[in-house]
């Protein structure tokens, strides 16, 4: 097979061969985009069932230059890397063949996120294949960079888990706060997280210019959080109007109180060498704080944070792409960080201003 | 002069005369609707410096059919009731003129909130008439309806406060938090809530699709909350895609665990004889919680709650229209009280479905 | 069976009795919203297969208040005037069960709004109950007031086909075109025109701020227009980002050049007794032609009009709410025409401002 | 001075000097992130007299990782290529020094877009340069790549124009249409295309959800499209709710009927060799036609097409994002073909999916 994309980038260079499970979803699409113009990965394939050799711009407008249909997901390219963008559940199903096909697996569904078969039993559903659970390596190199490097199994982490994560780990890491702090999380998210499903409540009609509450106890993505960080967060997630992008509200209380000056010592030591981490913090100007739409489309996070002097609150802000460094970009990222490429390769779209509500 | 808007409805029995000061601002706007409307009130007078003499259709839209123009706000026809929507500050250096011109004057700015002048110089600036402060009372019956009764000085309450103080009331009343609780509010907003100015921030460009923090800490109305409910919240406001609206979510730890009966019963308590107040806690359909959309141009507040196991926190949330039940609304509601009219009169309209991002 | 909707208004005198079947769509739920706040009709039944036996607040929030449950369209309570809006081709089958149950069926639906059968089968499948096309009577009472007294069937407009008439009616009357002038008509809509259903065109993700041309030709209000202004119009319909609301520019050449004098004669001899008409043409402000967001919630048409002084081109605007002026609004507006009430009863709200996209 | 961007791209190569004037406009600021990313550009200096000595991404949250400051316009650098972004009537008055400091320059506004001083006046006021209307060269290669190699005044085209030309252009070279035949062109924008600006009519709150005719008759980008296709319009423009894009649609009447093989044979020859235009004209999936929200942040327009059997009418789509094909992005491409590069450095970003309403 040849390769695609060459209308929209000169990757002739790229060698490594890179599939895509699941393609037709949203994240699919996303994945199909990076892959096409990222400098190293050649993209083979890309499955969907639904959608069997149409091509991938039918369904994706803007992948309408790229020269590769969908195929059969049940017939797999041997390639280098296979990326499976599926539903909860499908991977662990066909991990076996994912390993057959290829020698690296990064998966963006919840079923390898978590360390232990009980954790995954307490959040979700019997685990099928739990002895995998080891070897898979969480995918936010902000996290998890030392154990990426040869990584074979990839799990790239829920979107709000991580905007959450972003945002607190460096009261963490900096001794701010410990798991007997109350930390509670407001998340706000776009309709894209929800997939390119459907369904009355997301139809246009319902679902424009809510603030709903979609999660407001026991969201599953608690178990990442709890898992990385050691904290045990009140976490509710409300809807609004837009379609990328998760912007999380960290209200934390810690033990002592903390200054200005600790917080932003925290978090210039944890953020100073990340690429992808943008720290705004007040200052001039319209955008003052994180904003989602800064990095619609984008693989950045911006993070930011400011201290209540009535109470001792720190309130930490965090804005990502859901669908990016929530998901396909978080992906990518780890695959570059795997496979010795580039950090930052294909992932340098830094963003548009000004944009409405992408 | 004659009264006007008899040909959108027929109020050829309203006796009680109105005007409104600061007529072409978003809130004065909404007062005029409401007044020519209203079954007891006769709008008499609509003043705006800026828009002398043009119709009031001319700057709102809705009004296009009502017969009455702007007029100098220094030339105060001789009224009854006096709606008064002018920036902080205004009204307090008016008062005087006010009460020359009507026997009841409803104040939507901040100007007479607070009880005392030292509460006042806390969270604004000098306060011209402190003397006022003891007369007036707070608009939202829901909170103060005993001492409505012929007040003669009536001051609507903020919209955020507003909001938050409905959704954490009936715990307060009903003994299941006390200030020694940590409470933390998240709220969200729509555009109107910075009024009818402008400015970069505000431009359709430049605010669309944000999930902005603009009062990440201090916000003014938390001087409200604590006033009226003894409660001292987090308290964090995002803008969001909406024009109008007000969501608050609270996120509150009671000293001891509650039950999901305990929670009924006090919002129950609270509530169940409210024409204003809808309680949305759970169910089936696309709406669960409490929407702002579902009551955006009404004067009816949603109010909903969760509970949650991992920790006993008590989740919040309210849903209000900020130009509404949030200011304007609340004082029409207020002045219904005052006067001794149907609690209900003129604010009769229950909202749209499907409707976008109002 | 008691009235519903005694908290909501106090239509206590109310003694027409109605019904509404497909009570759970969008328009079946503003014509629900609009008859139990209505002074004469008594809303009795509202009728849904799905949602049977639930509240119609559960699908309607704006209805949480009313105190009515969906019941099954098979078993009809016997009216006074029935109001039907199922999907098209559902009424023709059902029409004499409706006429068992009612003495007055007001359609929302296509199958009665053509004259012939002839014409209906050009633009529509075969029609089962050819016998009622005659004795329909169409409902914008602006077109077809004087045959509406005492109509026993009366089909509601198509809104595309409600926003392009009201535009372009006033230069047919005028006499400053005919059936040999080239009329183009450009019409903007929002995604409620779709009605409740669904599916991944319709989903936020993909819906949210599109400009889509989603009948480019051949739409099938056409046959409306040239029944009832005998223009031949090229018409081509694109979905924008709002829930309400059809905007429609018509782009007209005429014979003969007119002027802007003309212009005025014509649209004041139309409307200027017309009580949900309101001319907008230029002037200063914001708002200086028609907007659809500016009589959202309405049974309000806004009408207006420039001159090309480059090529004599009429340009018409005319903005409507497509479910209230286009729809259920229209339906109820005729009832009360064909029934002998106050033309504007249960009509009167005039709309919102500031207002998103509504 | 250094170079910028090389955290966000490695142009280490880049040798050309680049500068842009009014660089905290938004044009001026796609102009910066085309820029800081392009193989061949070293943007050297941004200037913005409001914004003086502060960062790039102050003003431009999508380039907070851009080390640039805007400097003082009346202090240039000298460069090879200067991008001017200045309000109508700023370039003609400082072109020449403009040309003192660089080799080339590409002008964003209006003054040179046309051939000569009549044409200018007729549309605009008093020209201050004429004797540069003939040196320039229209940006736009679809139209006019021949001309633009080596050229050194550009004259970025505007973007209702650019829309409107790129989806008629085929007709009129396919000789399917020529000056006789009736054009009606109704564009819809976003609000992208006022600038950063403000104003009331501009504020979110008034903006959200409009249809609003803004330019009914009389817009000056008719002229140029005369100029380049001989074709008088009746052009009317409407605001919509998204920030970036235009999307303009033609309603054509051909003297002789035309059939759909001719308009694919005509649209593919017109643009199988252009790099930057995609067909879309029918087919299934979501996405029929041309669509601005998949077009957002690139420099690609969609066009495609309909014929209407029952008039001959040829409708005609066409949907670019404004600020990128319609200005900035156009450009840059006009500057590559200029300079020999390879036509599309700097311009392979091929959009978003899903997104909302960009």
């Amino acid at each position: 097979m040849s390769s695609v994309g060459d209308d929209a980038e000169t990757d002739t260079e790229a060698t490594t061969r890179a599939g895509v499970v699941g393609a037709s979803g949203f994240t699919g699409g996303e994945l199909c985009r990076l892959l096409t113009a990222h400098p190293e990965f050649d993209l083979v394939q890309a499955t969907s069932r639904e959608y069997e050799n149409k091509t991938v711009g039918s369904v994706h407008p803007n992948l309408r230059g790229v020269d590769l249909r969908f195929s059969d997901p049940t017939d797999l390219e041997s390639v280098d890397t296979l990326f499976t963008a599926t539903p909860h559940g499908v991977s662990m199903e066909h991990v076996d063949e994912f390993f057959e096909a290829a020698d690296t697996v990064v998966d963006l569904s919840a079923d390898f996120r978590l360390d232990t078969e009980e954790q995954y039993d307490e959040w979700y559903d019997g685990h099928v294949a739990p002895e995998y659970l080891e070897k898979a390596e969480y995918a936010l190199p902000e996290l998890n960079r030392e154990n990426l490097t040869g990584a074979e199994l990839i799990a790239s982490g829920g979107c709000n888990a991580t905007a959450t994560m972003l945002g607190l780990k460096p009261l963490v890491d900096g001794g701010l706060i410990d798991s007997n702090d109350r930390v509670v999380v407001d998340v706000k998210v776009g309709s894209s997280e929800g997939g390119a499903g459907g369904g009355a409540a997301s139809s246009h009609a319902e679902r424009s210019g809510v603030v709903r509450p979609y999660a407001p106890t026991g969201h599953r993505h608690e178990a990442e959080i709890e898992q990385f960080l050691g904290l045990s967060t009140a976490f509710t997630v409300h809807a609004v109007d837009m379609v990328r992008g998760a912007s999380a509200t960290g209200h934390v209380f810690p033990g002592e109180r903390v200054t200005k000056g600790d917080l932003w010592s925290a978090y210039r030591d944890a953020y100073e060498d990340e690429p992808f981490v943008r720290l705004v913090a007040g200052g001039g100007g319209v955008y003052r704080y994180p904003e989602p739409k800064a990095v619609a489309g984008t693989n950045y996070a911006e993070v930011g944070f400011e201290l209540d002097p009535a109470n001792g609150r720190i309130v930490v802000f965090s804005a990502i792409d859901n669908m990016m460094k929530g998901s396909a970009g978080q992906a990518v990222h780890a695959a570059n960080v795997a496979l010795g490429f580039e950090e930052t390769a294909g992932l340098e779209f830094g963003g548009l201003h000004p944009v409405g509500a992408p």
